[in-house]
């Protein structure tokens, strides 16, 4: 017979989940209040505001789906394309790859506007595929893959779309509260998210914001929206303004307390110092990184701060000083996704993770395991580097 | 700016989420591990035995859906029905209704066997229903009606359905630990329920069962699953055997934690004895409503141990008793819904919060509540009733 579960403490530093804020877990194991009390009313009111505030939009509709950012993905999708919708989808990494599966699934037609794994989209390949297909409903982008670590240029791409009557559905699930969100700046249509990457929360949710225009095409569609869960007419019955909530599904309270905690520690250190230091601290690492003589796989200007795709020094089994790491130091990295699969890590520095005791651990950890291997680096030079870069 | 969230404590007796055990809530608040570390790839193995220890179920398909109860009804409709497929929908109350909804977003043919809400699915018309429809693909129905309280005979609804080659999907939100739950007798082809009722977790997931004769149908769908978050076909990449999982989605972690400290807890004190706590709890709380002269609206053999509904004495508002309740004793009960909205309360018994002294603070808190309001009832009578059912 199973007894409780004791996790081991691990420093959390993939792709995500990152590292929980002790406040938030703290948080997640509140007392569960009913989810139609007026406490949890004001609670969701509050979640609203500050989700507003995080991705920098005056959205009313801007809630947590009640599921990790893979359904935030879906609700976009099942709520804005109807079967024989084209859609305009970006790929240059996984996600953008599910993106466009989501689209299948639903009767869409799928234009593919595919980049080089590790680069960000690139706009005159959007710009074609807009001229080519003047009946495109949406263009459908990732603004950070978290597959290579690229960062696009998300107010170009919804520039490019609104001047085709595109809407726009932006994949924001690494990139909130750890670089420049802003979708009011950007127009975008429709955006989602995750709580485990940048806002240190556990998964299990995902923030969206749908502009005006985006919820008048849901209110508008022909046909039904095929997921009752996801339903953005159902839900904003209970996620509405008001102290009245039509009851849709159960509420997973005890989740939304860590949302909420986690929008709190962001207000508190403000979004603009929270970007701040997700560079600062993914300069130390890149210091560190490159003084071991490794290199990173995104060019220096598409390059996102919290999610860092370093090569693998020659000859060295990459799964080896994964686990190596793990079992030695407890410290978790990503493996490569996709076609980067064998060829990368994923260094993740999101959120209360990205701090400069997780930089030194993980630069540290690495040049000590890799020595182990005789993988071929510079050994001896990886803290100076790292703090030469904080000072 | 909004800070740091604490509830009130309150006492959850309503239709769900009820009282978290204080165990779950701890386990919910240990540290995040990644959802591919070989301690979770554990925990998800002793999730999945456990889960079929509470279904009473070898189903291998046997997992936690990553959202709430409404998603784990999606995920048998969304995989078992496609365009054009005839579904028998059992209507004794909401959750009926909703099924139908589910079935039509996926363009499928309902056919409705309606019952008078507050009571069991009649057995004939299903008969009847299965004799006018040979093409017929599903049976579903609702083995614990939360909007009424009714239990409906879940083997001999399977038993009916598997003579007509008609698969079954069976909602067990409220059943599942409550009562007599136990897949394998009834030979149940898909189940799903929520972690928020007799399992006394946090809402945020939904324990779900298929068959290998569903799962079959699921692998030879002739159209691809609407859904891509919800598709078993790549859930069980990540959920299915061995120590290599696929990913698909980030799992709920810390929620994951809370449902294997409750399958924990229910496995220490025993499935019989769990159901056996609900019964008695139930005939005490029984014999002080009936004490005070309300009575129930389910008939005594149909009536759910974990979920009464009470009718309302003559010329109370039910809404301001309930406001008083929650305000004075921080205790919640819940308000009729649909059909019954405004005719009934629900007070629920579930899991953790089925005990002794809830029903007594329950019983006591109506009577102080319905005195103050002049309702007719019986007054001071109904802690002795109680007390009487327990000896």
């Amino acid at each position: 017979m199973p007894s409780s579960f004791n996790p081991t403490v691990r420093t959390l530093m993939g792709p995500g989940p990152s590292d929980v804020n002790p406040r938030i877990l703290g948080a997640m194991a509140k007392p569960t209040i009913g989810h139609l009390d007026p406490e949890f009313i004001r609670l969701m009111d509050e979640i609203k505001g500050m989700l507003q505030y995080a991705y920098r939009t005056k959205n009313e509709l801007t809630i947590p789906v009640s599921a990790p950012g893979s359904a935030g993905m879906e609700t976009c999708f099942v709520n804005l394309v109807e079967a024989g919708d084209k859609v305009i989808v970006c790929e240059n990494g996984v996600f953008g790859g599910r993106m466009a599966d989501n689209v299948r699934r639903l009767g869409g037609v799928v234009v593919h506007v595919e980049q080089q794994w590790g680069r960000a989209v690139d706009l005159d390949a959007v710009a074609d595929a807009l001229k080519n297909n003047p009946d495109a409903k949406i263009v459908a982008f990732v603004h950070a893959e978290t597959s290579t670590g690229a960062r696009s240029d998300a107010k170009g791409i919804c520039d490019l779309a609104r001047q085709s009557d595109c809407l726009t559905i932006v994949d924001c699930v690494t990139s909130l509260a750890g670089c420049d969100v802003n979708l009011d700046d950007w127009q975008a249509d429709a955006a989602y998210s995750g709580t485990q990457k940048c806002l240190s929360c556990a998964p299990g949710l995902s923030p969206i914001s749908f502009s005006d225009k985006a919820l008048e095409v849901v209110k508008n569609r022909k046909t039904p929206v095929t997921s009752w869960f996801l339903d953005l007419n159902l839900v904003m019955g209970y996620w509405g303004e008001g102290q009245t909530r039509a009851y849709h599904h159960t509420a997973p309270v005890n989740a939304l307390y860590g949302l909420h905690e986690a929008l709190v520690v962001l207000q508190e250190e403000g979004l603009e110092a929270s970007w701040q230091r997700h560079t600062t601290n993914h300069m130390a690492l890149r210091a560190g990184i490159e003084a071991m003589g490794m290199s990173f796989v995104v060019p220096e200007d598409e390059r996102l701060a919290q999610l860092n795709t370093v090569t693998i020094p020659e000859g060295v089994n990459e799964a080896a000083v994964r686990k190596q790491l793990l079992q030695q130091f407890n410290l978790e990295i990503g493996a490569g996704l996709g076609a980067l699969a064998g060829k990368v890590w994923r260094i993740g520095l999101m959120g209360y993770a990205s701090n400069p005791k997780n930089v030194l651990l993980c630069v540290n950890a690495l040049e000590a395991v890799l020595s182990q291997y005789n993988a071929p680096i510079n050994k001896g030079v990886a803290t100076a580097a790292v703090q030469a870069s904080y000072s």
